[in-house]
């Protein structure tokens, strides 16, 4: 008998070579029909994998991040079985799971795959799925491996295998399909209930230009037709809700050829968005009792190789500037220039925690073709801030920063977040992490328990720590369910030693500080695309660009409507007037169209009395108003950043 | 008999060979006492030369910029006679008169001056100067120049005669000492009341360190002894206006050396400022109509060469960044970034004026040299903005512009100013300048009427426009005299069609505005560094970083302290409590050191009337007010943004 320690603690019994399907099943049928893998030992496995002494067990579903990665998994699996079918002699590359579905990498020969395949592959494989065949794993000596796919002709698999060593091959099988698979795998193929092939693309092998181009077939799939459709309702919402349509139609921003691609330009709307997203920060951050300081885009390499982001970040900065004898970096991070901030005037115990908060201003060098709208740019606008705080003040100073976030969260509606406590890997000490063993132990302990008693929901992750220390990332989701990595908490125990930081404590000594990086509002790019999103560019008053729009029934009312908009004006409402010589529908219509909150439609009778007829976007509805009291209404209504839309 | 044209208009008749001397002396003998040059067919002349025919003439004194510069370069003729007496066998390359003064670089061959050879050198330039002698102006023949100065053993001026042609050579003379040198000079030494050398410092001869190293030697003087006094004294009070004194104490900025010179990084004091300054520059800006915009620091070289700063002007850039192929530089100017934002949406003449502003940073290279604290810097942050506007529109958006300008100098109580009108220069065209004679004389008489209808003291100067229009900069004096260039208005009917701008016009066609480019502001760095001088570090309150200061007489009354600050905070006033351990008459000095502008000093009796005692920095005078009257006033005086310290 061997000992299977359950994720609660508890302890059972069962005879050496059980499944952990088979123990699944003795808990309850039903739990049973849902698992699709397991967490052996910290490694998945499959759920038909024998379990042969003591192990720890934590059976996966489809709610678990590696349950979904197996299930899209054995899709590709699936899909290429379909594929072997209705192609005959295709070649198989690599087919691994990704952020949503799978895609496989083929080998198509001298034909192409169009859309009408897609159907009929897509018909394949749910006959397939529905025989229930089983997912079989199979260890096999390196020979025989090779010689099945000299057998087959397939020259890219005996490639991955020639990187193989004898003893870790093994080979799946479902139905009439073979592959070389590290696995794991669901139990059968009648799991996938729901089967949706999503595009075809074409990708170099290896990623290399110069290799051969392969044929990329992307699908995703579910355990249920409900959720399929779900998703591609999700996806249809998403398509209405593109940052990149929405910031074009709103005005928001615009990029230039002769600027440079990731160089987002801001135009007056998408201005009027950053600045009211600064303000929150300012007084948000003013009443946590941060300073603000401005530094300069720029710094020597020096200040780089003192950090430690020199050389091993150099890929991800742009190339120096060389000037008189030096070289000068666009920085990539703010961080630097803040520690020289601290270190400019001595401090002691009476001036920590020290908060410095900048809009900072950094630029990264992604890959032409991972650029992506405001998602992923090159210039960065940071919502950054570095605390340096003594030992003893560490819980309560991260335990306010993950309170910021909770604020932040609830003043934009985000209903749904997690955070990611990302820590180092003990065996890359001194190559990816600073080597203080000691050092991440405490911090990571302290970190842990920060969260644990802020009741924040939480996961952790090894090896995606920074270089300096362990890091909360901070993913969230948009309301149709689209997921963001947004903000980062991160401590850092080893840059401060690095800049020779350090304060007089109130004994007289010198000490370093710990010092916190956060970002709770991340970049106002990814966030306010972010935004764009959430809000399907319908923003809240207090960010939109023009909150009113006072819409003149005719030309006759025009001098009104100006009189009103500047009442407005006064009272710091950002409005406009339509003073187009158009038909009051028109009017009407354009004005939703461009999302404004209000419209106020001014004729005869408004005029006469002082009043307007207020137009909720999106409702239809007009309610006649005084022009004082509906003022009075919007102002509060901006003051409390309400989400009322 | 010849005509001389006085400034006035007047026409008198001299007989020909008068001299401007003659002239004044004619007029009255008060003026002839004063007059140091003659300004004769536009250019300066010795008041002692001869008029040959006809010409206008300007008589020069002491109040004209180049009756100045003509008398400091008397002096440095003056100065070489001394040293030549002194330092027998003295060789001398250059003497020009700078901003302030003059200088004579010299070749002492093994001997060095002290700072001891400066006084007897003063003194023996009091004794030349009392002996009346004239300065007496000789054409010479090139052969026997080179014979004078091959005896004398001078090759520094042979050096100088070896680029001058035969027939432009002149000797002047006074006393024992005879300089080969262009002109003009005052009439005689008698003039020179009152002689101060400043300093001796080392130059390469020719500027090119790969030369000798020559002695240069720094003075000034003046017509009389009151107004060396009056330097002197100014130059004292300018020592204690330092803005890099003052920057230092008072926590503005800091630079290191792993930024980089140049590089300012503002300290939390310094960046309360900026956000005070750019805060009523948002006011102002928006109640005039501009939008803002946010634009990234870096484009790539096709946007320059488009603009047409590259290749000229790119000696003041930093070099450029090579990626993927493509140059990318850090941007020296916003224009061309505005010009792609006007570009990025079409526009018709509803949209114009179209005025965008940014606090753009910029990125200039300055030689290590030239670098100056906040008043020559490497980063400079610019209150820019750029107007589009039609034909029709210009005057009034130029006007408004100068009216801006107007409003600000009221605010910062600026009493001195003057507009410096620059125009271009019609050998230049095509060259330094647009080719476009028609358009550069139609917005040059444009500008100039602007300026002459609103009443502005401008002076025109040849020759210093930018290359794509006329402009206007702003010098300002601040309250101790010194002079600064701080913001431009420009005219540009060029870089319009360089980016095929365009809008549609009331009659559909297609049409490209005219461009302002404006900077009321100047940079963040010069302008705060003329303010710290400005006001000697007592800032205005509303730029106060720190706005008022409690000061507990003992830490019985720290809690009291901090109930006062905390109700001061609510009203957004900035507040600090001193809550160190010392006695109160240390904490009174330290606040004044810091020039915070209001102490509350609290004791038992304040205390327990719920009151403080309001002592105003530099008064030493106590009044006890209640807290909420005391908020109520400082609220008010925040708000007017005045001046009253």
């Amino acid at each position: 008998m061997i000992n299977i320690t359950l994720p609660d603690g508890a302890i059972r019994q069962y005879e050496a070579g059980v499944t952990a399907l088979d123990i699944a099943k003795s808990i309850s049928e039903g739990l049973a029909r849902k698992v699709l893998a397991a967490n052996v030992n910290g490694q998945v496995w499959d759920a038909t994998r024998p379990i042969n002494s003591d192990a720890t067990l934590k059976l996966l579903t489809w709610t678990d991040t590696e349950g979904k990665s197996t299930f899209w998994h054995s899709s590709a699996h699936l899909m290429a079985e379909a594929v072997e079918t209705l192609f005959p002699g295709v070649k198989f590359w690599v087919g691994p799971p990704v952020e949503n579905g799978f895609y496989y990498d083929m080998d198509l020969g001298d034909r192409k795959m169009t859309e009408e395949d897609l159907a009929a592959l897509e018909k394949k494989m749910n006959e397939l799925a529905k025989k229930n065949n089983n997912y079989t794993r199979r260890e096999v000596p390196k020979p025989e491996a090779i010689q099945y796919f000299t057998q087959k002709g397939d020259e890219y698999k005996l490639d991955l295998l020639s990187n193989l060593a004898d003893g870790e091959i093994t080979f799946y099988t479902q139905g009439g399909f073979t592959d070389l698979c590290r696995g794991p795998h669901i139990p059968n193929t009648g799991f996938i209930k729901a089967i949706k092939l999503t595009s075809i693309a074409g990708a170099y092998w290896k990623g290399d230009e110069k290799n051969k181009m392969l044929t990329r077939v992307y699908g995703i799939t579910f355990p249920a037709q409900k959720e399929l459709d779900e998703y591609l309702q999700m996806l249809e919402e998403a398509k209405k809700r593109d940052h990149r349509k929405l910031g074009r139609e709103l005005g928001i921003y615009t990029m230039d050829d002769d600027v440079g691609p990731g160089l987002i330009m801001w135009l007056p709307n998408g201005t009027i968005i950053i600045e009211e997203l600064e303000k929150l920060a300012k007084e948000t951050e003013q009443e946590a009792g941060y300073h603000r300081v401005v530094t300069p885009h720029i710094a020597k390499e020096s200040m780089y190789l003192t950090s430690g982001h020199l050389p091993y970040y150099a890929d991800s900065m742009y190339p120096p500037m060389e000037l008189e004898g030096e070289k000068y970096y666009l920085r990539a991070m703010n961080c630097p220039h803040h520690h020289k901030i601290f270190a400019a005037e001595p401090k002691s115990y009476r001036d920590l925690p020290y908060r410095i908060a900048e809009y900072g201003t950094v630029y990264r060098y992604e890959q032409s073709g991972e650029l992506f709208g405001l998602m992923r740019v090159r210039c960065l606008h940071m919502n950054d801030a570095h605390i340096y705080c003594t030992k003893e003040q560490f819980e309560s100073e991260f335990r306010a920063v993950n309170d910021m976030y909770l604020k932040y969260f609830k003043i934009f509606g985000i209903d749904k977040y997690v955070m990611r406590l990302s820590l180092h890997s003990p065996d890359k000490l001194g190559k990816k992490y600073v080597n203080e063993p000691e050092l991440w132990k405490a911090t990571e302990t302290m970190v842990r328990e920060v969260l644990i008693n802020s009741n924040i929901p939480f996961v952790e992750v090894q090896d995606e720590a920074a270089f300096y220390g362990p890091k909360i990332d901070v993913q969230i989701w948009s309301v149709i369910g689209r997921e963001f990595t947004l903000a980062t908490n991160q401590v850092d125990f080893s840059q401060g030693r690095s800049f020779k930081l350090h304060y007089t404590t109130q004994d007289n000594q010198s000490d370093t500080p710990l010092i916190i990086h956060r970002a709770p509002l991340g970049t106002h790019e990814r966030f306010i695309g972010f935004l764009l999103e959430h809000y399907a560019g319908k923003l809240p008053l207090w960010l939109c660009p023009v909150q009113v729009k006072v819409l003149p029934i005719s030309d006759k009312f025009l001098d009104y409507a100006k009189t009103v908009s500047d009442k407005l004006k006064k009272a710091d409402i950002r409005v406009g007037v339509d003073d187009r010589n158009e038909k009051i529908g028109k009017k009407i219509r354009d004005t939703e169209l461009l999302k404004v909150p209000y419209m106020l439609v001014v004729g005869e009778k408004e005029m006469n009395e002082n009043k307007v007829a207020v137009r909720k976007q999106g409702t239809g509805e007009n309610v006649v108003e005084g022009v004082d009291e509906f003022i009075e209404k919007i102002k509060e209504e901006v003051k409390s950043r309400g989400q009322s839309r």
